[in-house]
């Protein structure tokens, strides 16, 4: 009797393991035509001002210069870059405040003009003989000091800088904050710059077929990226196809729409013909996106008890001189601080606002990580002023089993936040390191420290969810599956094969994910970002196997005429289920579809789901560090993340999500900040030697646990898990630090340079 | 008020015009890897042998080479090579006789090693590095001599090498050809063995990914090709994945499964790497496949009245050394006998017989232009034996109105052949220069020749027939048409988005047709074969445009809230029917579908249909020649082809389809001819230079001309025109030489060698 074999909950080998270990995954380079011209763009030297002129007649000379474009030459469409899925509403779109080039300079690195040539170096020399003529004018890189009145205005229609401001007010916060006995606790807390550093930089190519523009792009979104493409270049947007092969990496920076517009403008500029734009290390530090540097005001009234009376935040978000995503971050950051520790009365003011450095997007956690490094720092600053055991303070306040966010109506069914902590507690033996590190004297000294997080899943009810799926049976019972959902390293085709052949009842290794994806062909969905894809493609796998399966059976039922209510797949074979026994194999009656003369028919199934569901993601860090006080040096002793992501899809692949999440967040904490030039704007370590990212040897062996509660609302059971892994490890850091030092540090990354500082001021040195 | 703006029978420009003319449509070559190893073919150079070894030692040495595979390395796996849909019933399989290298050598460049390499010269040099020690076997080149007793065997398993042998007994030939007072008119007929001659090469590359292969080839039949690969390797089909760009013509020689299985298996003797098997001009005219050289015997007997008491026929077909499509060829080129002059006392027997020569498989017409050249030859004998006019003989024994053909079910609905003929009798004022034509002495004499022929469309009810097509609808209303039927240089493509855009509704221009077939996604269609596509693949773009526009008019009625029954698709908008007032455009609809927060639903569309239909597609050739009788030379002055395909969807383009066939056809008919060494079996001009390929230069302008007649069982009307233009050709100007001259040529192409031999004989000379 044939039973089910499982592949849900297996840690089943990657789909890619041996194209990727072996190099010969196929990416955007790894396409790209012989014949292709080669772009480069040449990026503005001043943080603010006025391109007067171009002066292009030296490039021209240059052997092999094919086009030369400056920001005098592009139409003036303005467009968004942000990868959100379109709203018809324009009050819900994106802000559309980029031109292809442009002539008012709004940071050091702005795009200006771009060279098409027949190679490389002479694109190279031609963007270099470009003399530019510019009318400087005064910049600003704080973000508070943009929001003031004499401050320099970088866009037009945005006051003081400000792109959004938006507000808590919860209960009555003036009142509540005046309850006697309240302590009251108050910090301010700052995140930095930082970069993406995914192994491939951006890269696209473009070419004009049948009247239409082809990219071939190392993006996230490519059905989003064929919208913003039609919009930047004013075409209907079916007149644009993307395609999306293996891409390395995009951590949320792949979710911006970067140089595809200019690279398909560029091509239609040369009649059509194939240019290839990528950019480099130090382009993609300055000219991409960064996260934003967020910087955060809390104050807490704290009852003897620990409970909150009264809090207040404010979030002043960096989002640089372009509006990318927008006030979305800034609002996100905020916007968790009340479901976090729920407290009757909050007030929160979050500001967006304009400065003249390189442009804020999405990068994994989206306004998370620098709310979760206040926020869990604050927690630990009010645990240390009310003499609590923090991790009490945590327990006590955190919310709490049943809590429904009345926004999004996510709801926290298992009290996974405390199972979370209370896990994570007894694998990193805290309380016992705790005891251990107490009272500590001397250079080096050791502590422990932890921080919680939540996320969503997924972008409703903000935006549009939604999900499609193909899938196509072949002669031998395999099947292929396609969706929008796109594979950026993160093994998503492996955990959407593992979903399909668990609906379908086939094995594993019969399902064929199609990794890359066309928008021509691939059923409409929206992409990698949100830590959606695992929970929003498997509505629409779900819903397509379910069909596909339906569809088999009736075929099952044509052939073998046995009710179809007493048959089943299993194990890739028809089985009769009141006893067991196999009416055909899938390859027989795939085989009998195809090629019967009497009654043919090739069987496919595709369907598309809207989902109006979200779901909480939650997770706590656990992390033990040495500083060595003389040297200002923090390390990483061992560190512990504990999820609830629901049920896993495939535990190894969870694993080594959550190990890349967390090696992002020790640099986060400890090493990583895109620092630029007071004097000039010009950034200063745009590069792999002077920007310390985080990497294999500067951590640990990284350690992750999981609490496995299904997910009511998943098809699968499952949840967010792409993001969250980074997002409590800083604070859990700092707050390591302090337990080991007693010194409060509210600045990452807590480099030597910060650790100094504090130190210093704090007697230690 | 809109109206629909009609698409189907406008002659709009083709949707891959730019991109063939500029040179950016990407063939199989433009996509090959950089990093593809090239794997060369070494061919035996005897006509029929066994290979007792083959020394590799010097090949090894030479820089670069990476494997060398000879017929001793590779499974003993039999496969078949034809391009037939898949029957699930072994008894109408295509034969399997052939291996990957093959140790037993059956013709002067069957394939027994191959070598990869990092580069073609390297590969080159290796091949001629190769030892080989043969052991020479009797070779027989001619097809009746090879059904001799002592004739060497060709394969173990077929005794006088008859692959088949079939016949036709209808009513009592012995017994009718003995009513008295009737005149038996003999004639044998030879036609050669030509090439198709594409443009482009065979060529493909083979990877593996994921475990499975990828196969990259410029063939007609993607679907199929998938099927044989796996056949081939001994592995599940749903393992090969065959994607099929641009290619350059194939004209029947793709329609057979060439190199593709052999590159498969040295890609998995070299780990999965890239290879590329690219052959030569030379190799394409020896080691592909050629057209069947069959030698017809036809005898008539004829009333005075002229009308046929009985009539008998032989055809033996010269198979050359391999199956490929078996009997099906020499099958059809007999069977078309008793439908063309319908007689009710028929005997026919046809042989298809292996000889020691290159493998003769399907080429455009299949069979026809053979069997026409003898049969429409022989109407001219028969007519001279009778002294009446050919045209008057050939209107009064045609197929008439009404017929209808017990196997296929064809009828010919209009009498249609008879309106074809009175139409280039008309056109070509055939009757006036009958006339002119009278009596001509001296060296230099015109004539005017014809010929009929019936062609069917598809391969039903002989083999499986169905299409299946998925639509996907774009936010600006546009929409992706995927097909398994391939565009090969016809104009397919065109034709489907006319077909598509009719049904629809929209405009043509907002129609995009994957060119490129993908077996992991392309919905299971067959290919380009039997000149079916417009024909098949049209049934189902009906079924699914009708489907998507279900689809379309259900969100319309969802979004407008008016009944769906009062709502028609009119110029891509969507149309009150009852006022003709516009409710809103597809893309408004499309846009509100895609991105609506409320009922969100990506359309698409996909269905496929099994056919079981037929149609007879007719027509004829008017030729006028010009003969210089001492240079033994003719030159067609004048030609004519007159065709009924049904509703021409793009008449232009049909035209373009006809004015190739014609082309082909001239060729055919004067001066292509495959030669083979008497003495040692070897090809003796198997390149252009020496193989006289008919070009523009060789034939004056070509006439087209066209009887729209609606073909009821058609989803658009229209039928077979991508083989027809090609068969009535040579016996038209054989016909008009034999009226210029009096002398009757049996043989083609009327080469000066064989019009000098005859002329001899009927000394004129």
């Amino acid at each position: 009797m044939e039973r089910q074999e499982h592949v849900i909950g297996k840690s089943v080998k990657r789909v890619d393991a041996f194209e990727k270990v072996t190099g010969r995954a196929k990416y955007t380079d790894d396409l790209c035509g012989k014949e292709a011209y080669v772009a480069k763009i040449l990026h503005a030297t001043v943080a603010h001002g006025i391109v007067k002129s171009i002066d292009t007649k030296e490039a021209e000379k240059i052997p092999g210069v094919v086009k030369i474009v400056t920001c005098f030459d592009v139409p003036k469409i303005y467009f968004p870059t942000a990868g959100h899925p379109w709203s018809t509403d324009p009050a819900h779109q994106d802000v559309a405040d980029r031109l292809l080039l442009t002539e008012h300079v709004r940071f050091y690195g702005d795009d200006i003009a771009a060279v098409v040539a027949e190679n490389e170096v002479a694109a190279v020399q031609a963007v270099r003989a470009l003399k530019v003529e510019y009318e400087e004018l005064p910049f600003v890189l704080d973000v508070q000091k943009a929001m003031e009145e004499d401050a320099p205005q970088i866009h037009d229609t945005y006051p003081n800088n400000i792109l959004k401001h938006t507000t808590i007010r919860n209960g009555e916060y003036e009142k509540a904050r005046k309850e006697p006995g309240l302590t009251k606790v108050e910090g301010w807390y700052q995140t930095p710059t930082v970069q993406h550093c995914h192994i491939e930089n951006f890269i696209c190519y473009a070419y004009m077929e049948q009247g239409r523009i082809v990219l071939v792009s190392s993006t996230q979104i490519p059905h989003i990226c064929r919208r913003v493409v039609g919009q930047a270049l004013g075409i209907p947007w079916g007149k644009v196809r993307v395609i999306k092969p293996y891409i390395g990496g995009g951590f949320g920076n792949k979710q911006d729409i970067l140089y595809e517009p200019l690279c398909a403008y560029l091509s239609t500029a040369v009649g059509g013909r194939m240019v290839k734009l990528d950019v480099s290390r130090e382009e993609t530090f300055v000219c991409n996106r960064v996260r934003h540097a967020i910087r955060i005001h809390i104050i807490s009234y704290v009852r003897k008890d620990g409970t909150f009376a009264a809090r207040k935040i404010e979030c002043f978000s960096d989002q640089g001189a372009y509006a990318s995503h927008g006030h979305s971050i800034g609002a996100k950051c905020m916007n968790c601080f009340p479901q976090l520790y729920p407290c009757p009365n909050i007030e929160g003011d979050s500001y967006t606002v304009f400065t003249n450095k390189s442009v804020a997007g999405a990068m994994r956690g989206y306004g998370i990580p620098q709310a979760m490094f206040a926020m869990e720092s604050h927690m630990e600053d009010v645990a240390k002023a009310m003499g609590l055991p923090s991790y009490q303070l945590r327990f006590q306040n955190i919310m709490p089993k049943g809590f429904k966010d009345s926004f999004s109506k996510n709801v926290n069914y298992y009290d996974t936040f405390r199972e979370c902590m209370e896990k994570g507690k007894k694998v990193f033996r805290y309380e016992e390191k705790l005891k251990e590190f107490k009272n500590q004297t001397g250079e080096i000294r050791r502590g422990v420290g932890m921080a919680v997080f939540w996320y969503n899943t997924g972008v409703w009810p903000i935006s549009l969810e939604t999900s499609a799926c193909r899938m196509v049976l072949n002669q031998d019972g395999s099947v292929q599956v396609q969706v929008g959902e796109t594979e950026i390293g993160q093994g998503a085709d492996t955990a959407f094969a593992q979903m399909a052949a668990e609906t379908l009842g086939i094995p594993f290794e019969n399902v064929h994910v199609m990794t890359v994806q066309d928008t021509d062909i691939t059923p409409f969905g929206l992409g990698a970002y949100a830590s959606r894809q695992t929970y929003m493609a498997g509505f629409s796998i779900h819903k397509t196997a379910t069909l596909l399966k339906e569809k088999i059976l009736d075929a099952a039922c044509e052939l073998t005429r046995q009710i179809k209510e007493n048959m089943d797949i299993v194990n890739g074979k028809i089985v009769r289920t009141t006893d067991g026994s196999i009416l055909m194999t899938m390859e027989e009656l795939a085989m009998e579809k195809m090629y019967s003369l009497t009654n043919n028919g090739h069987l496919t199934a595709e369907s598309s789901l809207q989902i109006k569901n979200n779901a909480y993601s939650f997770g706590c860090t656990f992390a033990e560090v040495e500083v060595d006080i003389p040297a200002c040096r923090a390390e990483v002793i061992d560190i512990l993340n504990v999820h609830d992501c629901g049920k896993l899809i495939n535990p190894a692949l969870a694993k080594a999500q959550v190990h890349g999440g967390m090696s992002m967040g020790i640099g986060y904490g400890l090493t990583e900040h895109l620092i630029y030039d007071e004097k000039t704007g010009k950034p200063l370590n745009n590069n792999l030697l002077d920007y310390k990212l985080s990497t294999f040897l500067d951590h640990p062996g990284l350690q992750a646990e999981f609490i496995e509660n299904y997910e009511p609302t998943s098809a699968y059971g499952t949840k967010a898990l792409g993001e969250p892994p980074t997002c409590s490890i800083a604070p859990a850091i700092r707050n390591a630090v302090l337990n080991a030092t007693n010194v409060a540090v509210n600045e990452i990354p807590l480099t030597p340079h910060i650790l100094f500082k504090r130190f210093k001021e704090e007697g230690l040195i």
